[in-house]
């Protein structure tokens, strides 16, 4: 049997009492560590467990995953993914393979930033299609998924934007060399993204979204340290929210009166 | 300190480790049974727990949590809420009136089916909006959450139509009188949610989503007896799934070929 099992948002505690049976009677249990982290590394989840754990990379999960599907077919396998195990198109994609090499798979679910959201006071049938804010580079500065955010705040919906995150990514000049070399962890911050916001903004002059306009900065959500704090976007830009994992709201323009008094203990202004 | 502790989606063992340590140590332990349930009871509960649980209707809910609230300030009280803690409004109202008396509060977070739909194999982030579809009576039939889903299906989104669920709701006779008296609990079914939209499409004629429209029905996700079927909408009036709970999705017209490769596991035709 091949297992996705979510491990929740916070530390090692968050993995549901299902969940934590799978992964204690697993022959191989594998974590995925390249789509999010916990609060908490490799070593912390081992000694809650009672068990070695693997690290289990892109190149792993994407170009690997068959030999660790086929071990599936006589034993128990399990690969822990943070939050909830469905919440990226690579695990789906291990489902389907699965079914094709004839593996049994069972997928324990848990609560993902898609949900946790709610934290905020935000109501989640409020909230538009979800996006992702990728880092820029020099030569590489997508804005697409503002016209989703926009597409929501004119829809009076709030907008989830999950955060980049680089983990164990092949720098640029050895993708065509023979031995990898990787980049250092990024994981995108809430000023990060306020600031590529903004010069989308600039750019397009027009835009019903300003620098004025109230948005919501989170991190570490399901942790006992959480931050949840609403600004105004130009504010937010320098504002430090402390470690990853971080993610920003754009809520609607206009906000149900619970909503706002939600909201309002987040806000300084 | 007042705790809002997720269940999750299946049965007993679908609760965090977190939250099982929560609800052991507490003083008195709730279960909120109005808007949503487990495959399982409360004694299945109890026995798992090892510990009393007591059942919280909308009654206590809504108008007596200021009592719970109070005795949370001097022992630990936890509300168990199936799915995650904050997918209602009512439980994101009950942490603020809880800021306003004084009393602490933690919130344990789990799988909804906000988050778990994803197992159909349809990507979380190209859903939009949730709606929901409410039980039509002889002289109140809605249809404002039909042009929510047209309006997803126009931007080639995704749409979760959760459906309606009726616990200890008091009859309409007996709102008038000294003693209520309460409805069966019934809960709404993929076929009669596909009946009501059929019937909407039918009055106002020129949609785009009609009766040939790809559905996909779910039941009891999260369970090992969850099951998943894709039909058109017309067959899905007559298709059975079973015992609750249920939701519908209508999927976007134009689908990821992933998606398309997942959805067919669940189409007869």
């Amino acid at each position: 049997m091949f297992y996705l099992v979510g491990l929740g948002l916070g530390d090692a505690k968050d993995i549901t009492v299902r969940g934590l049976e799978i992964v204690k009677k697993c022959n191989k249990v594998l974590l995925e560590a390249y789509t999010s982290i916990l609060t908490v590394g490799q070593e912390v989840l081992e000694a809650f467990y009672g068990r070695p754990v693997i690290i289990a990379d892109r190149e792993l999960c994407e170009s690997n995953i068959d030999d660790i599907l086929k071990e599936a077919i006589h034993t128990d396998v399990a690969l822990l993914v943070v939050g909830d195990p469905l919440g990226a198109t690579t695990h789906t994609d291990m489902l389907l393979r699965a079914k094709q090499l004839g593996v049994e798979t069972e997928v324990v679910h848990n609560a993902s930033i898609i949900n946790a959201v709610s934290c905020c006071g935000l109501q989640l049938y409020n909230f538009g299609e979800t996006v992702s804010i990728p880092y820029w580079t020099e030569t590489w500065k997508p804005s697409s998924f503002f016209d989703k955010i926009v597409g929501n705040f004119s829809r009076n919906l709030h907008t989830l934007c999950l955060l980049d995150i680089k983990v164990k990514e092949p720098t640029e000049e050895s993708l065509t060399k023979k031995i990898r070399q990787y980049m250092n962890p990024k994981f995108m911050t809430v000023s990060e993204a306020s600031s590529q916001l903004l010069q989308i903004i600039e750019a397009r002059q027009n835009s019903n979204i300003t620098k004025s306009t109230l948005v919501v900065g989170l991190s570490r959500i399901g942790s006992p340290d959480q931050k949840i704090v609403a600004r105004s976007l130009g504010e937010m830009q320098n504002y430090d929210l402390g470690p990853p994992l971080q993610s920003l709201v754009i809520p609607a323009p206009v906000l149900h009166p619970l909503e706002l008094d939600y909201i309002r203990h987040y806000s300084v202004s």
